[in-house]
C-alpha cells in the first residue's frame, strides 16, 4: 500500500487509534499490535507522571508516534498551553487540537481550532486539528499550517459513520492536506467507506475500545481500512441503474 | 476466522468470486489468488469443451470449488437441466440456481428456484439458489433442501450495495442455514456491511471484474470481508444519539 | 389531482387508512375526515355484528369504500374464507388479502397471497393483495387477477420508512396496475417520496393511530401525499453533483 | 398552523421561495401564488432599476417581505455594501447574508459571514445568514445578532435533500432561533423531512424554478412543508425493530 505523508514522517498505516474507553487499559498494547496502528493518540491528562496507574504512557511502545489531544480545551489558549506541556512532557511534536466548549455533542469550534492551529505551527508544531467539515474552515487551517485536516464523520463516540459524508468528500476534493475521518466511526464498514471515497487515513476510538473484544476489532479495523485504501486506489466500478448480467442470459438451451 | 460449512465443505474463506465481465480472462488466476476465494461461481455456457479459448475452465486452478450458474435458465425445468449437464460435465455436485426471466432488472423467479431447488437438492446437488430476499420464499427454499441461501442486495452489475438490507437482516435472523448476499455489491465497505449484520458469506463479480485493476481489487475485497466479519464475532460497539467523549474533557487546566 | 382508478372505482384522494391501533376508536370518524380519505380497511375480526362497543363498522361513515382484510390467515383458504365472510357481512367486494405466518416480522407470503387472489379475482372481488415486494411475485399477481398490488415498505407497525424503495420502484416501473404502498410508512415524509416515485397510493394505519395527535396526523398525511402526487405529475428537478448558483455569483459590485 | 416569528413580523407560511432560474420570469406570480410563500428572495443584482425586463421586481406583488441575498459577495465588506445598498434601494431590512468564494460547491464562509451579521444586525437589518451547519458558528450568529439561521442541506442547486440532516438536527436542538434549511432541498419529501426534524422553515428555489412544472411543483411544497409542520406538531410516532400487528393476527377462524 502507499505511504502516507504527514509532516516529514512517512507511515505505512492509515488507521490512527485512540486510548480512551478501554475497560481495561493492559490491554492497549495488544490492540495497538493487532491494529498495526502506527499513530496512537491520548488525552494529556491521562499522561501523568505522578500518578503511576493511570499513566497511559506505559502502555503505548516507544517506537510509535504519539499524538497528544488537547481534549479539555475550551478556547484556542487552552489548546495552546495544553500543546506546549505535552511537548514539554516528552510526548513529541505532533498535536491534536481539539477546542470543544458544547458538552452534549461535543462538537469542535473550528474558529478558535484555527487561531490554536496558527500559533503551534509557528512554533513547529505538526498540527492535526479535530474540525466540523466545512470546506472554508479547511481552506483556513490549510493557511494556518495544518499538517492534516480532521473532519468529524458524527458526533464522537456515537458510532454512527459517516453522517457527513458529502461534507467530507468536498474536502477531500478541494483541500491538499491529507484528510482524516474522526468521530463518528463506529464500524469496520464506515471506515472502508470513508477510504474509498479518498480520505487518506481514519481515526478510531470508541469502536475499538467499547467493542466486544477490542483485540480483534482493532485487526477487523486494519483490515477494513487496508480493503479501502486499496479499492480507491484500484478505482471501483460505477454504480448502475439498471441490471447488467454477468454470465450469458438466453440461447444457452437453444444453440 | 471461523470456517464456512456448506454442504459437507469446510471453508476457511467467506468471498465467492465469480468470472463473468472481465476484460482478459488471463488475469483470472491472478484474482483467484488476490482474492482467497475458493469458491468461483462461472456460466455454463462458458464451459464450452469444443472452443478451447472460451472455457472459462482453463483459467480456474484444480483445487477450487466449482460453483457452476444456471444462467440462461427461465424456468425451473430448464435450471435443472443445465445443473445435470454442468454435473455431466465434470464441474461438480454444487450449483447455484439462477431462474431469470426479466430481462430489465434481471430479478430471480422465487416460486421456479424454489421447484428447481427441491428437484436438483434430492439428485444430491448442494444447492445455492439466488433469490430475492424475501422471507417466505427462504423458508421455502430450506424446506426444499437447499445448502444455503443467496438473496440479492441490489439488482445483478448495479453496484448500489444493500438496497435490501432490512430485507436481508431478517433472513440472516429467521433462516437456519448459510445466508450469501449476492448481486449488487459495488465496494468492499458494501461486502463488510453485509458481514457485520451477519451474512456468512458474499459474492462478489462485477465489481472486481470491471474495478481499474482488478487483482487488488480482488484484494480488497478479501480483507473487506474478513474485517466484517471479525467485527461481528467481535461485536461492534452500539450506535449511540448524543456525544460520549473518549478523552476527558473539563477540568485539565484547573486542576 | 388526477384520479386513481381501482376495480371500476375512481378515488379521488390516495391516502387508503386503517383503523387499527386507535387509542379510542371514538376519534375515527375524525380522522377519516382529516385525512380525506376514501378507503378504509379493517380486519374483520374487528367487525363483530354481535358485540356493539367492537363493531368497528360503527365508525366508518356509509358512503366509504370499506377494504376488510384478512388479517389472522395463515395460508391461502383461510384468507379466502375470510374474503367471502366479509363479503357476507356486507362489507362489499373489496378485499385485502393479508397471510401471514411469521409472527416477529409480520411478513406476507406471497406464494399463498397469489393462491388467494387468484380464486377470489374469479368470484368478482376487487382483489388487494399485500405482498412482499417481489417483482416475479408481482407479475403473478397481475396474472391472478388482482386490482392492485400492495408491497409492503418496511414491516408493520415499524414506521421505518421506503427501506425497500428500490424493489418498490422496479414494481412502480414494470407493473401495470396500481402500486399502493403498504405497512412501514411512518412519517408524512415517507408518504411523499413513495408517491414522488410514482406510488400510485399508500396506506397508513400505526403512523396515524399512534401519533401524539392522531386527527392532525391524518391532515397532515393527507397533505403529503398530495404534495407527492403533484410533485411527481410536475416532474421533479433532477439531483446534480455539483452546485449550480440560483443567483448571479460575481461581478457584481465590479460593475 | 402556528406562527413563525422572524424579527417583529408574524407569518402563517413557511415556505420561503427564490426568485433565480426561472426559465420564464413571468410565471414567478403564479408559483408565488400557488406555494402561498410570504417571504421571497432574490439577488439584489436582478433589482435592476434601469432595465426593465430584468427588473425581478415587477414579479413581486407589494405585499410580500423581499428578502434580498448578498449572492456575488466573497467577503463581510461586500456583503454589507450589498445589503445597504439594498435598503437603499428599497428592498426592506430583511437581508439573505451569502458569502460564497468557492465556485465549485457555493459553499457559504461562515467566518465572513458571522462578521457581516455582527455588521448589519447593529444597523438594524434583520439578518439571514446562510450557514454551513455547524453548531459553534451558530452560536456565533446568534451572538451576533441573527434573526434567524439558514443551514444548508446540500450545495445550493444539487437537489439531493437534507445530505447534512444530523447536524442540521443539532442546530435545532441547540438554537434558540428559527432555523431555517436552505439549499440541497429538491423534492417536497425533503422539505417534509426538514420540517418534521423541527425546522422552523425552508427556502427553495432550484427545485421549483426548474421543474417540469413550476406553479405545480408550488403547490407540492407548500403541502409538503405544511405535512412536515403539521406531523412535528402532533409528534411523529416512534420506529420500532419489530413488526406490530396493526390488525389481529391468530384465532380469528378458531374462535
Amino acid at each position: 500500500m502507499d505511504k502516507l505523508i504527514i509532516g516529514d514522517v512517512e507511515l505505512d498505516n492509515r488507521l490512527f487509534i485512540g486510548t480512551g474507553k478501554f475497560p481495561n487499559k493492559k490491554i492497549i498494547p495488544d490492540v495497538i499490535k493487532s491494529s498495526e496502528s502506527k499513530v496512537i493518540t491520548m488525552a494529556l491528562r491521562r499522561v501523568d507522571l505522578k500518578s503511576k496507574e493511570e499513566n497511559i504512557l506505559d502502555y503505548i511502545p516507544k517506537d510509535y508516534i504519539l499524538l497528544p489531544n488537547t481534549s479539555g480545551a475550551r478556547n484556542a489558549d487552552e489548546a495552546v498551553r495544553i500543546a506546549r506541556l505535552a511537548k514539554a512532557m516528552g510526548c513529541g511534536n505532533w498535536i491534536k487540537i481539539e477546542v470543544i466548549s458544547d458538552n452534549k455533542y461535543l462538537l469542535p469550534d473550528n474558529y478558535e481550532t484555527i487561531k490554536a492551529t496558527e500559533t503551534l505551527a509557528k512554533e513547529g508544531f505538526v498540527v492535526l486539528p479535530y474540525m466540523s467539515p466545512d470546506l472554508m474552515a479547511a481552506k483556513n487551517l490549510v493557511n494556518a499550517g495544518a499538517a492534516a485536516v480532521m473532519p468529524l464523520g458524527a458526533p464522537i463516540g456515537t458510532n454512527r459513520g459517516l453522517e457527513t459524508k458529502e461534507l467530507i468528500r468536498i474536502l477531500i476534493d478541494e483541500i491538499n492536506l491529507p484528510v482524516i475521518v474522526d468521530a463518528g466511526i463506529g464500524k469496520p464498514s464506515h471506515a472502508a467507506e470513508a477510504m474509498e471515497i479518498g480520505a487518506d487515513a481514519v481515526l478510531v476510538n470508541t469502536a475499538i475500545a467499547t467493542a466486544g473484544d477490542p483485540i480483534n476489532m482493532g485487526k477487523a479495523f486494519n483490515l477494513s481500512v487496508k480493503a479501502g485504501r486499496i479499492a480507491y486506489l484500484s478505482k471501483t466500478a460505477p454504480e448502475k441503474e439498471f441490471a447488467e448480467a454477468s454470465s450469458p442470459l438466453t440461447g444457452f438451451l437453444n444453440k
